[in-house]
């Protein structure tokens, strides 16, 4: 396993022990974490901090080339908030641990250029299958449904 | 001057006396204002809290039937991430303060349904233009350049 996809399924499973929604994120530069977070929906009732956005406001404020030669990995395929804020900045590659319980805007990240990658981790599945089986509500509410 | 719009500038202005980028926000639904913010890149540190972030997020955890329903005023043009969030959310109409210093992803929001109504008003155009002459490197990192 990718020691980055790990850690950002460790955000995720660190998010799901605290009553949350099991999506992580970390953002690597220059082969180095330099953010990462999870789902905040439940812990902050926040409607902003997805995974990704968590992972992007605890690197905190970086230069235009940090971005650009970031590396942002996800548990899950982003949403069109999250990959609205990977064309902002300007990264150019997604790792995405599945798509298969969420299709996200993969389609419109390529058109714009961006590398994104899934590889269909069987952890990042179960995670999620798990998590909607149990609350369907508060995983409609995330995703705007 | 609607209303609505005037407290989207009166949020832009308000992060401005703070030292901020002068863009605010407001979401109303059934006539009433549900959420307000403004920019907070240099208060909070923040890469997230864009104007309609932080409105987004101050309006907390809502109903899918409530975005649906409800207006976004932002006195600047939406950038992608914003973008993104509102298409996430379902939000259906979005009124903008001007689009002249900076064209977000109007086209996008159209072409997925959102009514994006620009109503080129001059106090927004002045704040923008105001800040970018002052402030240009600080405007290139809150736009990923």
């Amino acid at each position: 396993m990718d020691p980055f996809m790990q850690a950002a399924i460790d955000e995720a499973q660190l998010g799901l022990a605290e009553g949350g929604i099991p999506i992580g994120s970390v953002i690597v530069h220059d082969g180095k974490i330099i953010g990462r977070g999870h789902n905040r929906r439940v812990q902050e009732g926040s409607a902003i901090k997805h995974g990704e956005m968590d992972a992007l406001e605890n690197a905190g404020r970086q230069p235009a080339r940090v971005y650009r030669d970031a590396v942002l990995y996800t548990t899950l395929s982003p949403c069109s908030m999250c990959s609205g804020a990977i064309l902002l900045y300007g990264i150019r590659k997604v790792i995405v641990g599945e798509n298969q319980t969420f299709m996200g805007e993969e389609e419109l990240l390529r058109s714009r250029g961006v590398n994104v990658e899934v590889i269909d981790n069987h952890t990042c599945v179960d995670m999620m299958k798990g998590f909607i089986a149990s609350k369907p509500e508060l995983w409609n509410e995330d995703i705007g449904e």
